[in-house]
Protein backbone atom coordinates (compact mmCIF):
# COMPACT_ATOMS: atom_id res chain seq x y z
CA UNK A 1 0.00 0.00 0.00
CA UNK A 2 1.51 3.54 -1.23
CA UNK A 3 1.17 6.05 1.95
CA UNK A 4 0.35 9.64 2.13
CA UNK A 5 3.71 11.52 3.29
CA UNK A 6 1.90 12.06 6.91
CA UNK A 7 0.97 8.84 7.49
CA UNK A 8 4.33 7.32 6.28
CA UNK A 9 5.90 9.72 8.80
CA UNK A 10 3.53 8.88 11.93
CA UNK A 11 3.84 5.01 11.07
CA UNK A 12 7.54 5.90 11.40
CA UNK A 13 7.22 7.65 14.68
CA UNK A 14 4.98 4.91 16.22
CA UNK A 15 7.98 2.80 17.57
CA UNK A 16 9.99 3.98 20.90
CA UNK A 17 13.18 2.54 19.27
CA UNK A 18 12.72 4.62 16.57
CA UNK A 19 11.69 7.89 18.35
CA UNK A 20 14.85 7.16 20.78
CA UNK A 21 17.14 7.14 17.51
CA UNK A 22 15.76 10.30 16.38
CA UNK A 23 16.33 12.20 20.11
CA UNK A 24 19.82 10.46 20.15
CA UNK A 25 20.45 12.45 16.60
CA UNK A 26 19.39 15.60 18.32
CA UNK A 27 23.02 15.95 19.56
CA UNK A 28 24.59 15.45 16.02
CA UNK A 29 25.21 12.32 13.75
CA UNK A 30 26.22 8.94 14.49
CA UNK A 31 26.95 5.58 12.84
CA UNK A 32 25.09 3.05 13.13
CA UNK A 33 27.17 1.28 15.98
CA UNK A 34 27.06 3.88 17.90
CA UNK A 35 22.99 4.60 17.13
CA UNK A 36 22.80 0.55 18.19
CA UNK A 37 24.56 1.25 21.67
CA UNK A 38 21.75 2.31 24.05
CA UNK A 39 19.68 -0.60 22.62
CA UNK A 40 19.87 -4.75 23.14
CA UNK A 41 19.14 -5.14 19.81
CA UNK A 42 21.46 -7.03 16.97
CA UNK A 43 22.41 -5.21 14.49
CA UNK A 44 20.40 -5.90 11.25
CA UNK A 45 17.26 -4.82 13.57
CA UNK A 46 18.38 -1.30 14.14
CA UNK A 47 19.49 -1.25 10.47
CA UNK A 48 15.70 -2.31 9.99
CA UNK A 49 14.53 0.30 11.84
CA UNK A 50 17.05 3.01 9.99
CA UNK A 51 15.59 1.72 6.64
CA UNK A 52 12.30 3.01 8.03
CA UNK A 53 13.14 6.17 9.25
CA UNK A 54 15.10 7.05 6.45
CA UNK A 55 12.47 6.36 3.62
CA UNK A 56 10.13 8.99 5.47
CA UNK A 57 13.12 11.11 4.96
CA UNK A 58 13.27 11.44 9.27
CA UNK A 59 16.98 10.83 8.58
CA UNK A 60 19.81 11.00 6.00
CA UNK A 61 22.87 8.62 5.94
CA UNK A 62 26.28 10.16 4.81
CA UNK A 63 28.37 8.97 1.65
CA UNK A 64 31.29 8.04 3.09
CA UNK A 65 31.91 4.51 1.86
CA UNK A 66 33.65 3.24 5.42
CA UNK A 67 31.03 5.19 7.65
CA UNK A 68 27.69 6.15 6.52
CA UNK A 69 26.65 8.78 10.17
CA UNK A 70 22.89 9.25 10.37
CA UNK A 71 21.28 12.65 10.42
CA UNK A 72 18.37 13.96 11.28
CA UNK A 73 15.89 15.66 8.95
CA UNK A 74 13.26 17.56 10.64
CA UNK A 75 10.92 18.73 7.67
CA UNK A 76 9.06 16.14 8.49
CA UNK A 77 8.18 16.52 11.83
CA UNK A 78 6.99 20.64 10.74
CA UNK A 79 4.39 18.65 9.16
CA UNK A 80 3.28 16.48 12.47
CA UNK A 81 3.68 20.14 14.06
CA UNK A 82 1.49 21.66 11.46
CA UNK A 83 -1.19 18.89 11.74
CA UNK A 84 -0.92 18.71 15.34
CA UNK A 85 -1.68 22.46 16.05
CA UNK A 86 -4.72 22.46 14.09
CA UNK A 87 -5.92 20.73 17.53
CA UNK A 88 -4.39 22.72 20.04
CA UNK A 89 -7.54 24.65 20.78
CA UNK A 90 -9.15 21.39 21.79
CA UNK A 91 -6.70 20.04 23.55
CA UNK A 92 -6.46 23.63 25.49
CA UNK A 93 -9.99 23.73 26.30
CA UNK A 94 -10.03 20.18 28.04
CA UNK A 95 -6.94 21.48 30.20
CA UNK A 96 -9.16 24.62 30.71
CA UNK A 97 -12.51 22.27 32.01
CA UNK A 98 -9.99 20.29 33.99
CA UNK A 99 -8.61 23.51 35.64
CA UNK A 100 -12.25 24.61 36.21
CA UNK A 101 -12.97 21.52 37.80
CA UNK A 102 -9.99 21.76 40.10
CA UNK A 103 -10.61 25.00 40.90
CA UNK A 104 -14.24 24.09 42.18
CA UNK A 105 -13.36 20.88 44.08
CA UNK A 106 -10.54 22.87 45.84
CA UNK A 107 -12.82 25.89 46.83
CA UNK A 108 -15.56 22.82 48.08
CA UNK A 109 -12.15 21.44 50.18
CA UNK A 110 -11.73 24.81 51.47
CA UNK A 111 -15.00 25.24 52.50
CA UNK A 112 -16.15 22.26 53.99
CA UNK A 113 -12.49 22.95 56.23
CA UNK A 114 -14.16 25.95 57.24
CA UNK A 115 -17.42 24.64 58.50
CA UNK A 116 -15.80 21.99 60.02
CA UNK A 117 -13.44 23.88 61.91
CA UNK A 118 -16.26 26.14 63.09
CA UNK A 119 -17.64 22.57 64.38
CA UNK A 120 -14.99 22.01 66.28
CA UNK A 121 -14.82 25.35 68.32
CA UNK A 122 -18.75 25.15 68.84
CA UNK A 123 -17.97 21.46 70.12
CA UNK B 1 2.51 -6.20 21.13
CA UNK B 2 1.92 -3.93 24.18
CA UNK B 3 2.48 -0.32 22.70
CA UNK B 4 3.18 2.36 24.65
CA UNK B 5 0.45 5.54 24.71
CA UNK B 6 2.69 7.49 22.39
CA UNK B 7 3.30 4.51 19.97
CA UNK B 8 -0.26 3.57 20.18
CA UNK B 9 -1.26 7.36 19.08
CA UNK B 10 1.45 7.95 16.62
CA UNK B 11 0.24 4.65 15.27
CA UNK B 12 -3.86 5.36 14.82
CA UNK B 13 -2.95 9.10 13.27
CA UNK B 14 -1.34 6.94 10.71
CA UNK B 15 -4.12 6.48 8.13
CA UNK B 16 -5.98 9.14 5.82
CA UNK B 17 -9.28 8.04 7.04
CA UNK B 18 -8.77 8.09 10.72
CA UNK B 19 -7.08 11.92 10.82
CA UNK B 20 -10.50 12.57 8.14
CA UNK B 21 -12.72 11.30 11.15
CA UNK B 22 -10.99 13.62 13.77
CA UNK B 23 -11.03 16.34 11.61
CA UNK B 24 -14.95 15.44 10.63
CA UNK B 25 -14.92 15.27 14.56
CA UNK B 26 -13.51 19.04 15.07
CA UNK B 27 -16.93 20.20 14.30
CA UNK B 28 -18.90 18.23 17.08
CA UNK B 29 -20.18 14.95 17.75
CA UNK B 30 -20.99 12.68 14.88
CA UNK B 31 -22.47 9.16 14.34
CA UNK B 32 -21.47 6.76 12.58
CA UNK B 33 -23.20 6.83 9.76
CA UNK B 34 -22.60 10.75 9.61
CA UNK B 35 -19.31 9.72 9.82
CA UNK B 36 -19.26 6.76 7.28
CA UNK B 37 -21.04 9.29 4.71
CA UNK B 38 -17.79 11.00 2.80
CA UNK B 39 -15.82 7.66 2.69
CA UNK B 40 -16.97 4.94 0.27
CA UNK B 41 -16.31 2.50 2.85
CA UNK B 42 -18.72 -0.16 4.20
CA UNK B 43 -19.98 0.10 7.80
CA UNK B 44 -17.39 -2.49 9.15
CA UNK B 45 -14.51 -1.19 8.22
CA UNK B 46 -15.48 2.32 9.28
CA UNK B 47 -15.87 1.06 12.61
CA UNK B 48 -12.67 -1.05 12.59
CA UNK B 49 -10.93 2.69 12.29
CA UNK B 50 -13.56 4.08 14.84
CA UNK B 51 -12.60 1.13 16.95
CA UNK B 52 -8.59 2.35 16.57
CA UNK B 53 -8.94 5.56 17.55
CA UNK B 54 -11.05 4.80 20.44
CA UNK B 55 -8.58 2.22 21.81
CA UNK B 56 -5.90 4.95 21.05
CA UNK B 57 -7.96 7.67 23.48
CA UNK B 58 -8.74 9.78 20.83
CA UNK B 59 -12.30 9.74 20.26
CA UNK B 60 -15.10 8.64 22.79
CA UNK B 61 -18.68 7.25 22.29
CA UNK B 62 -21.63 8.07 23.66
CA UNK B 63 -23.75 5.78 25.94
CA UNK B 64 -26.92 6.21 24.04
CA UNK B 65 -28.52 3.14 23.72
CA UNK B 66 -30.09 3.88 19.74
CA UNK B 67 -27.36 6.63 18.76
CA UNK B 68 -23.81 6.47 20.31
CA UNK B 69 -22.32 9.58 19.09
CA UNK B 70 -18.49 10.07 18.70
CA UNK B 71 -16.64 12.97 20.08
CA UNK B 72 -13.24 13.67 19.66
CA UNK B 73 -10.76 13.63 23.06
CA UNK B 74 -7.60 15.55 22.24
CA UNK B 75 -5.83 14.80 25.18
CA UNK B 76 -3.53 12.63 23.65
CA UNK B 77 -2.70 14.58 20.92
CA UNK B 78 -1.33 16.78 23.14
CA UNK B 79 0.84 14.23 23.92
CA UNK B 80 2.17 14.40 20.07
CA UNK B 81 2.25 18.34 20.32
CA UNK B 82 4.33 18.31 22.89
CA UNK B 83 6.76 15.24 21.88
CA UNK B 84 7.20 17.51 18.46
CA UNK B 85 7.62 20.45 20.16
CA UNK B 86 11.38 19.72 21.00
CA UNK B 87 11.87 19.10 17.27
CA UNK B 88 11.04 22.36 16.02
CA UNK B 89 14.75 24.15 16.51
CA UNK B 90 15.62 21.77 14.08
CA UNK B 91 13.30 22.55 11.68
CA UNK B 92 13.53 26.27 11.94
CA UNK B 93 17.28 25.62 11.78
CA UNK B 94 16.18 23.58 8.12
CA UNK B 95 14.07 26.47 6.63
CA UNK B 96 16.63 29.19 8.08
CA UNK B 97 19.40 27.47 6.01
CA UNK B 98 16.66 27.13 3.20
CA UNK B 99 15.93 31.08 3.23
CA UNK B 100 19.73 32.13 3.76
CA UNK B 101 20.22 29.56 0.50
CA UNK B 102 17.32 31.31 -1.31
CA UNK B 103 18.74 34.80 -0.42
CA UNK B 104 22.05 33.98 -1.95
CA UNK B 105 20.45 32.58 -5.46
CA UNK B 106 18.24 35.57 -5.58
CA UNK B 107 21.01 38.16 -4.96
CA UNK B 108 23.34 35.95 -7.32
CA UNK B 109 20.60 36.02 -10.26
CA UNK B 110 20.23 39.82 -9.01
CA UNK B 111 24.24 40.61 -9.67
CA UNK B 112 24.10 38.74 -12.82
CA UNK B 113 20.98 40.39 -14.11
CA UNK B 114 23.15 43.65 -13.02
CA UNK B 115 25.86 42.60 -15.23
CA UNK B 116 23.91 41.17 -18.40
CA UNK B 117 21.84 45.11 -18.13
CA UNK B 118 25.46 46.82 -18.25
CA UNK B 119 26.54 44.54 -20.92
CA UNK B 120 23.65 45.71 -22.99
CA UNK B 121 24.71 49.38 -22.21
CA UNK B 122 28.02 49.18 -23.19
CA UNK B 123 27.31 46.93 -26.57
Amino acid sequence: MQLDTLSTTFSALADPTRRAILSKLTSGQASVTELAEPFEMSMPAITKHLKVLEKAGLIERGKEAQWRPCRLRAEPLREIGDWVEHYRIFWEQSLDRLDAYLKTVTAKKKSKGKKHGRKKHIQ
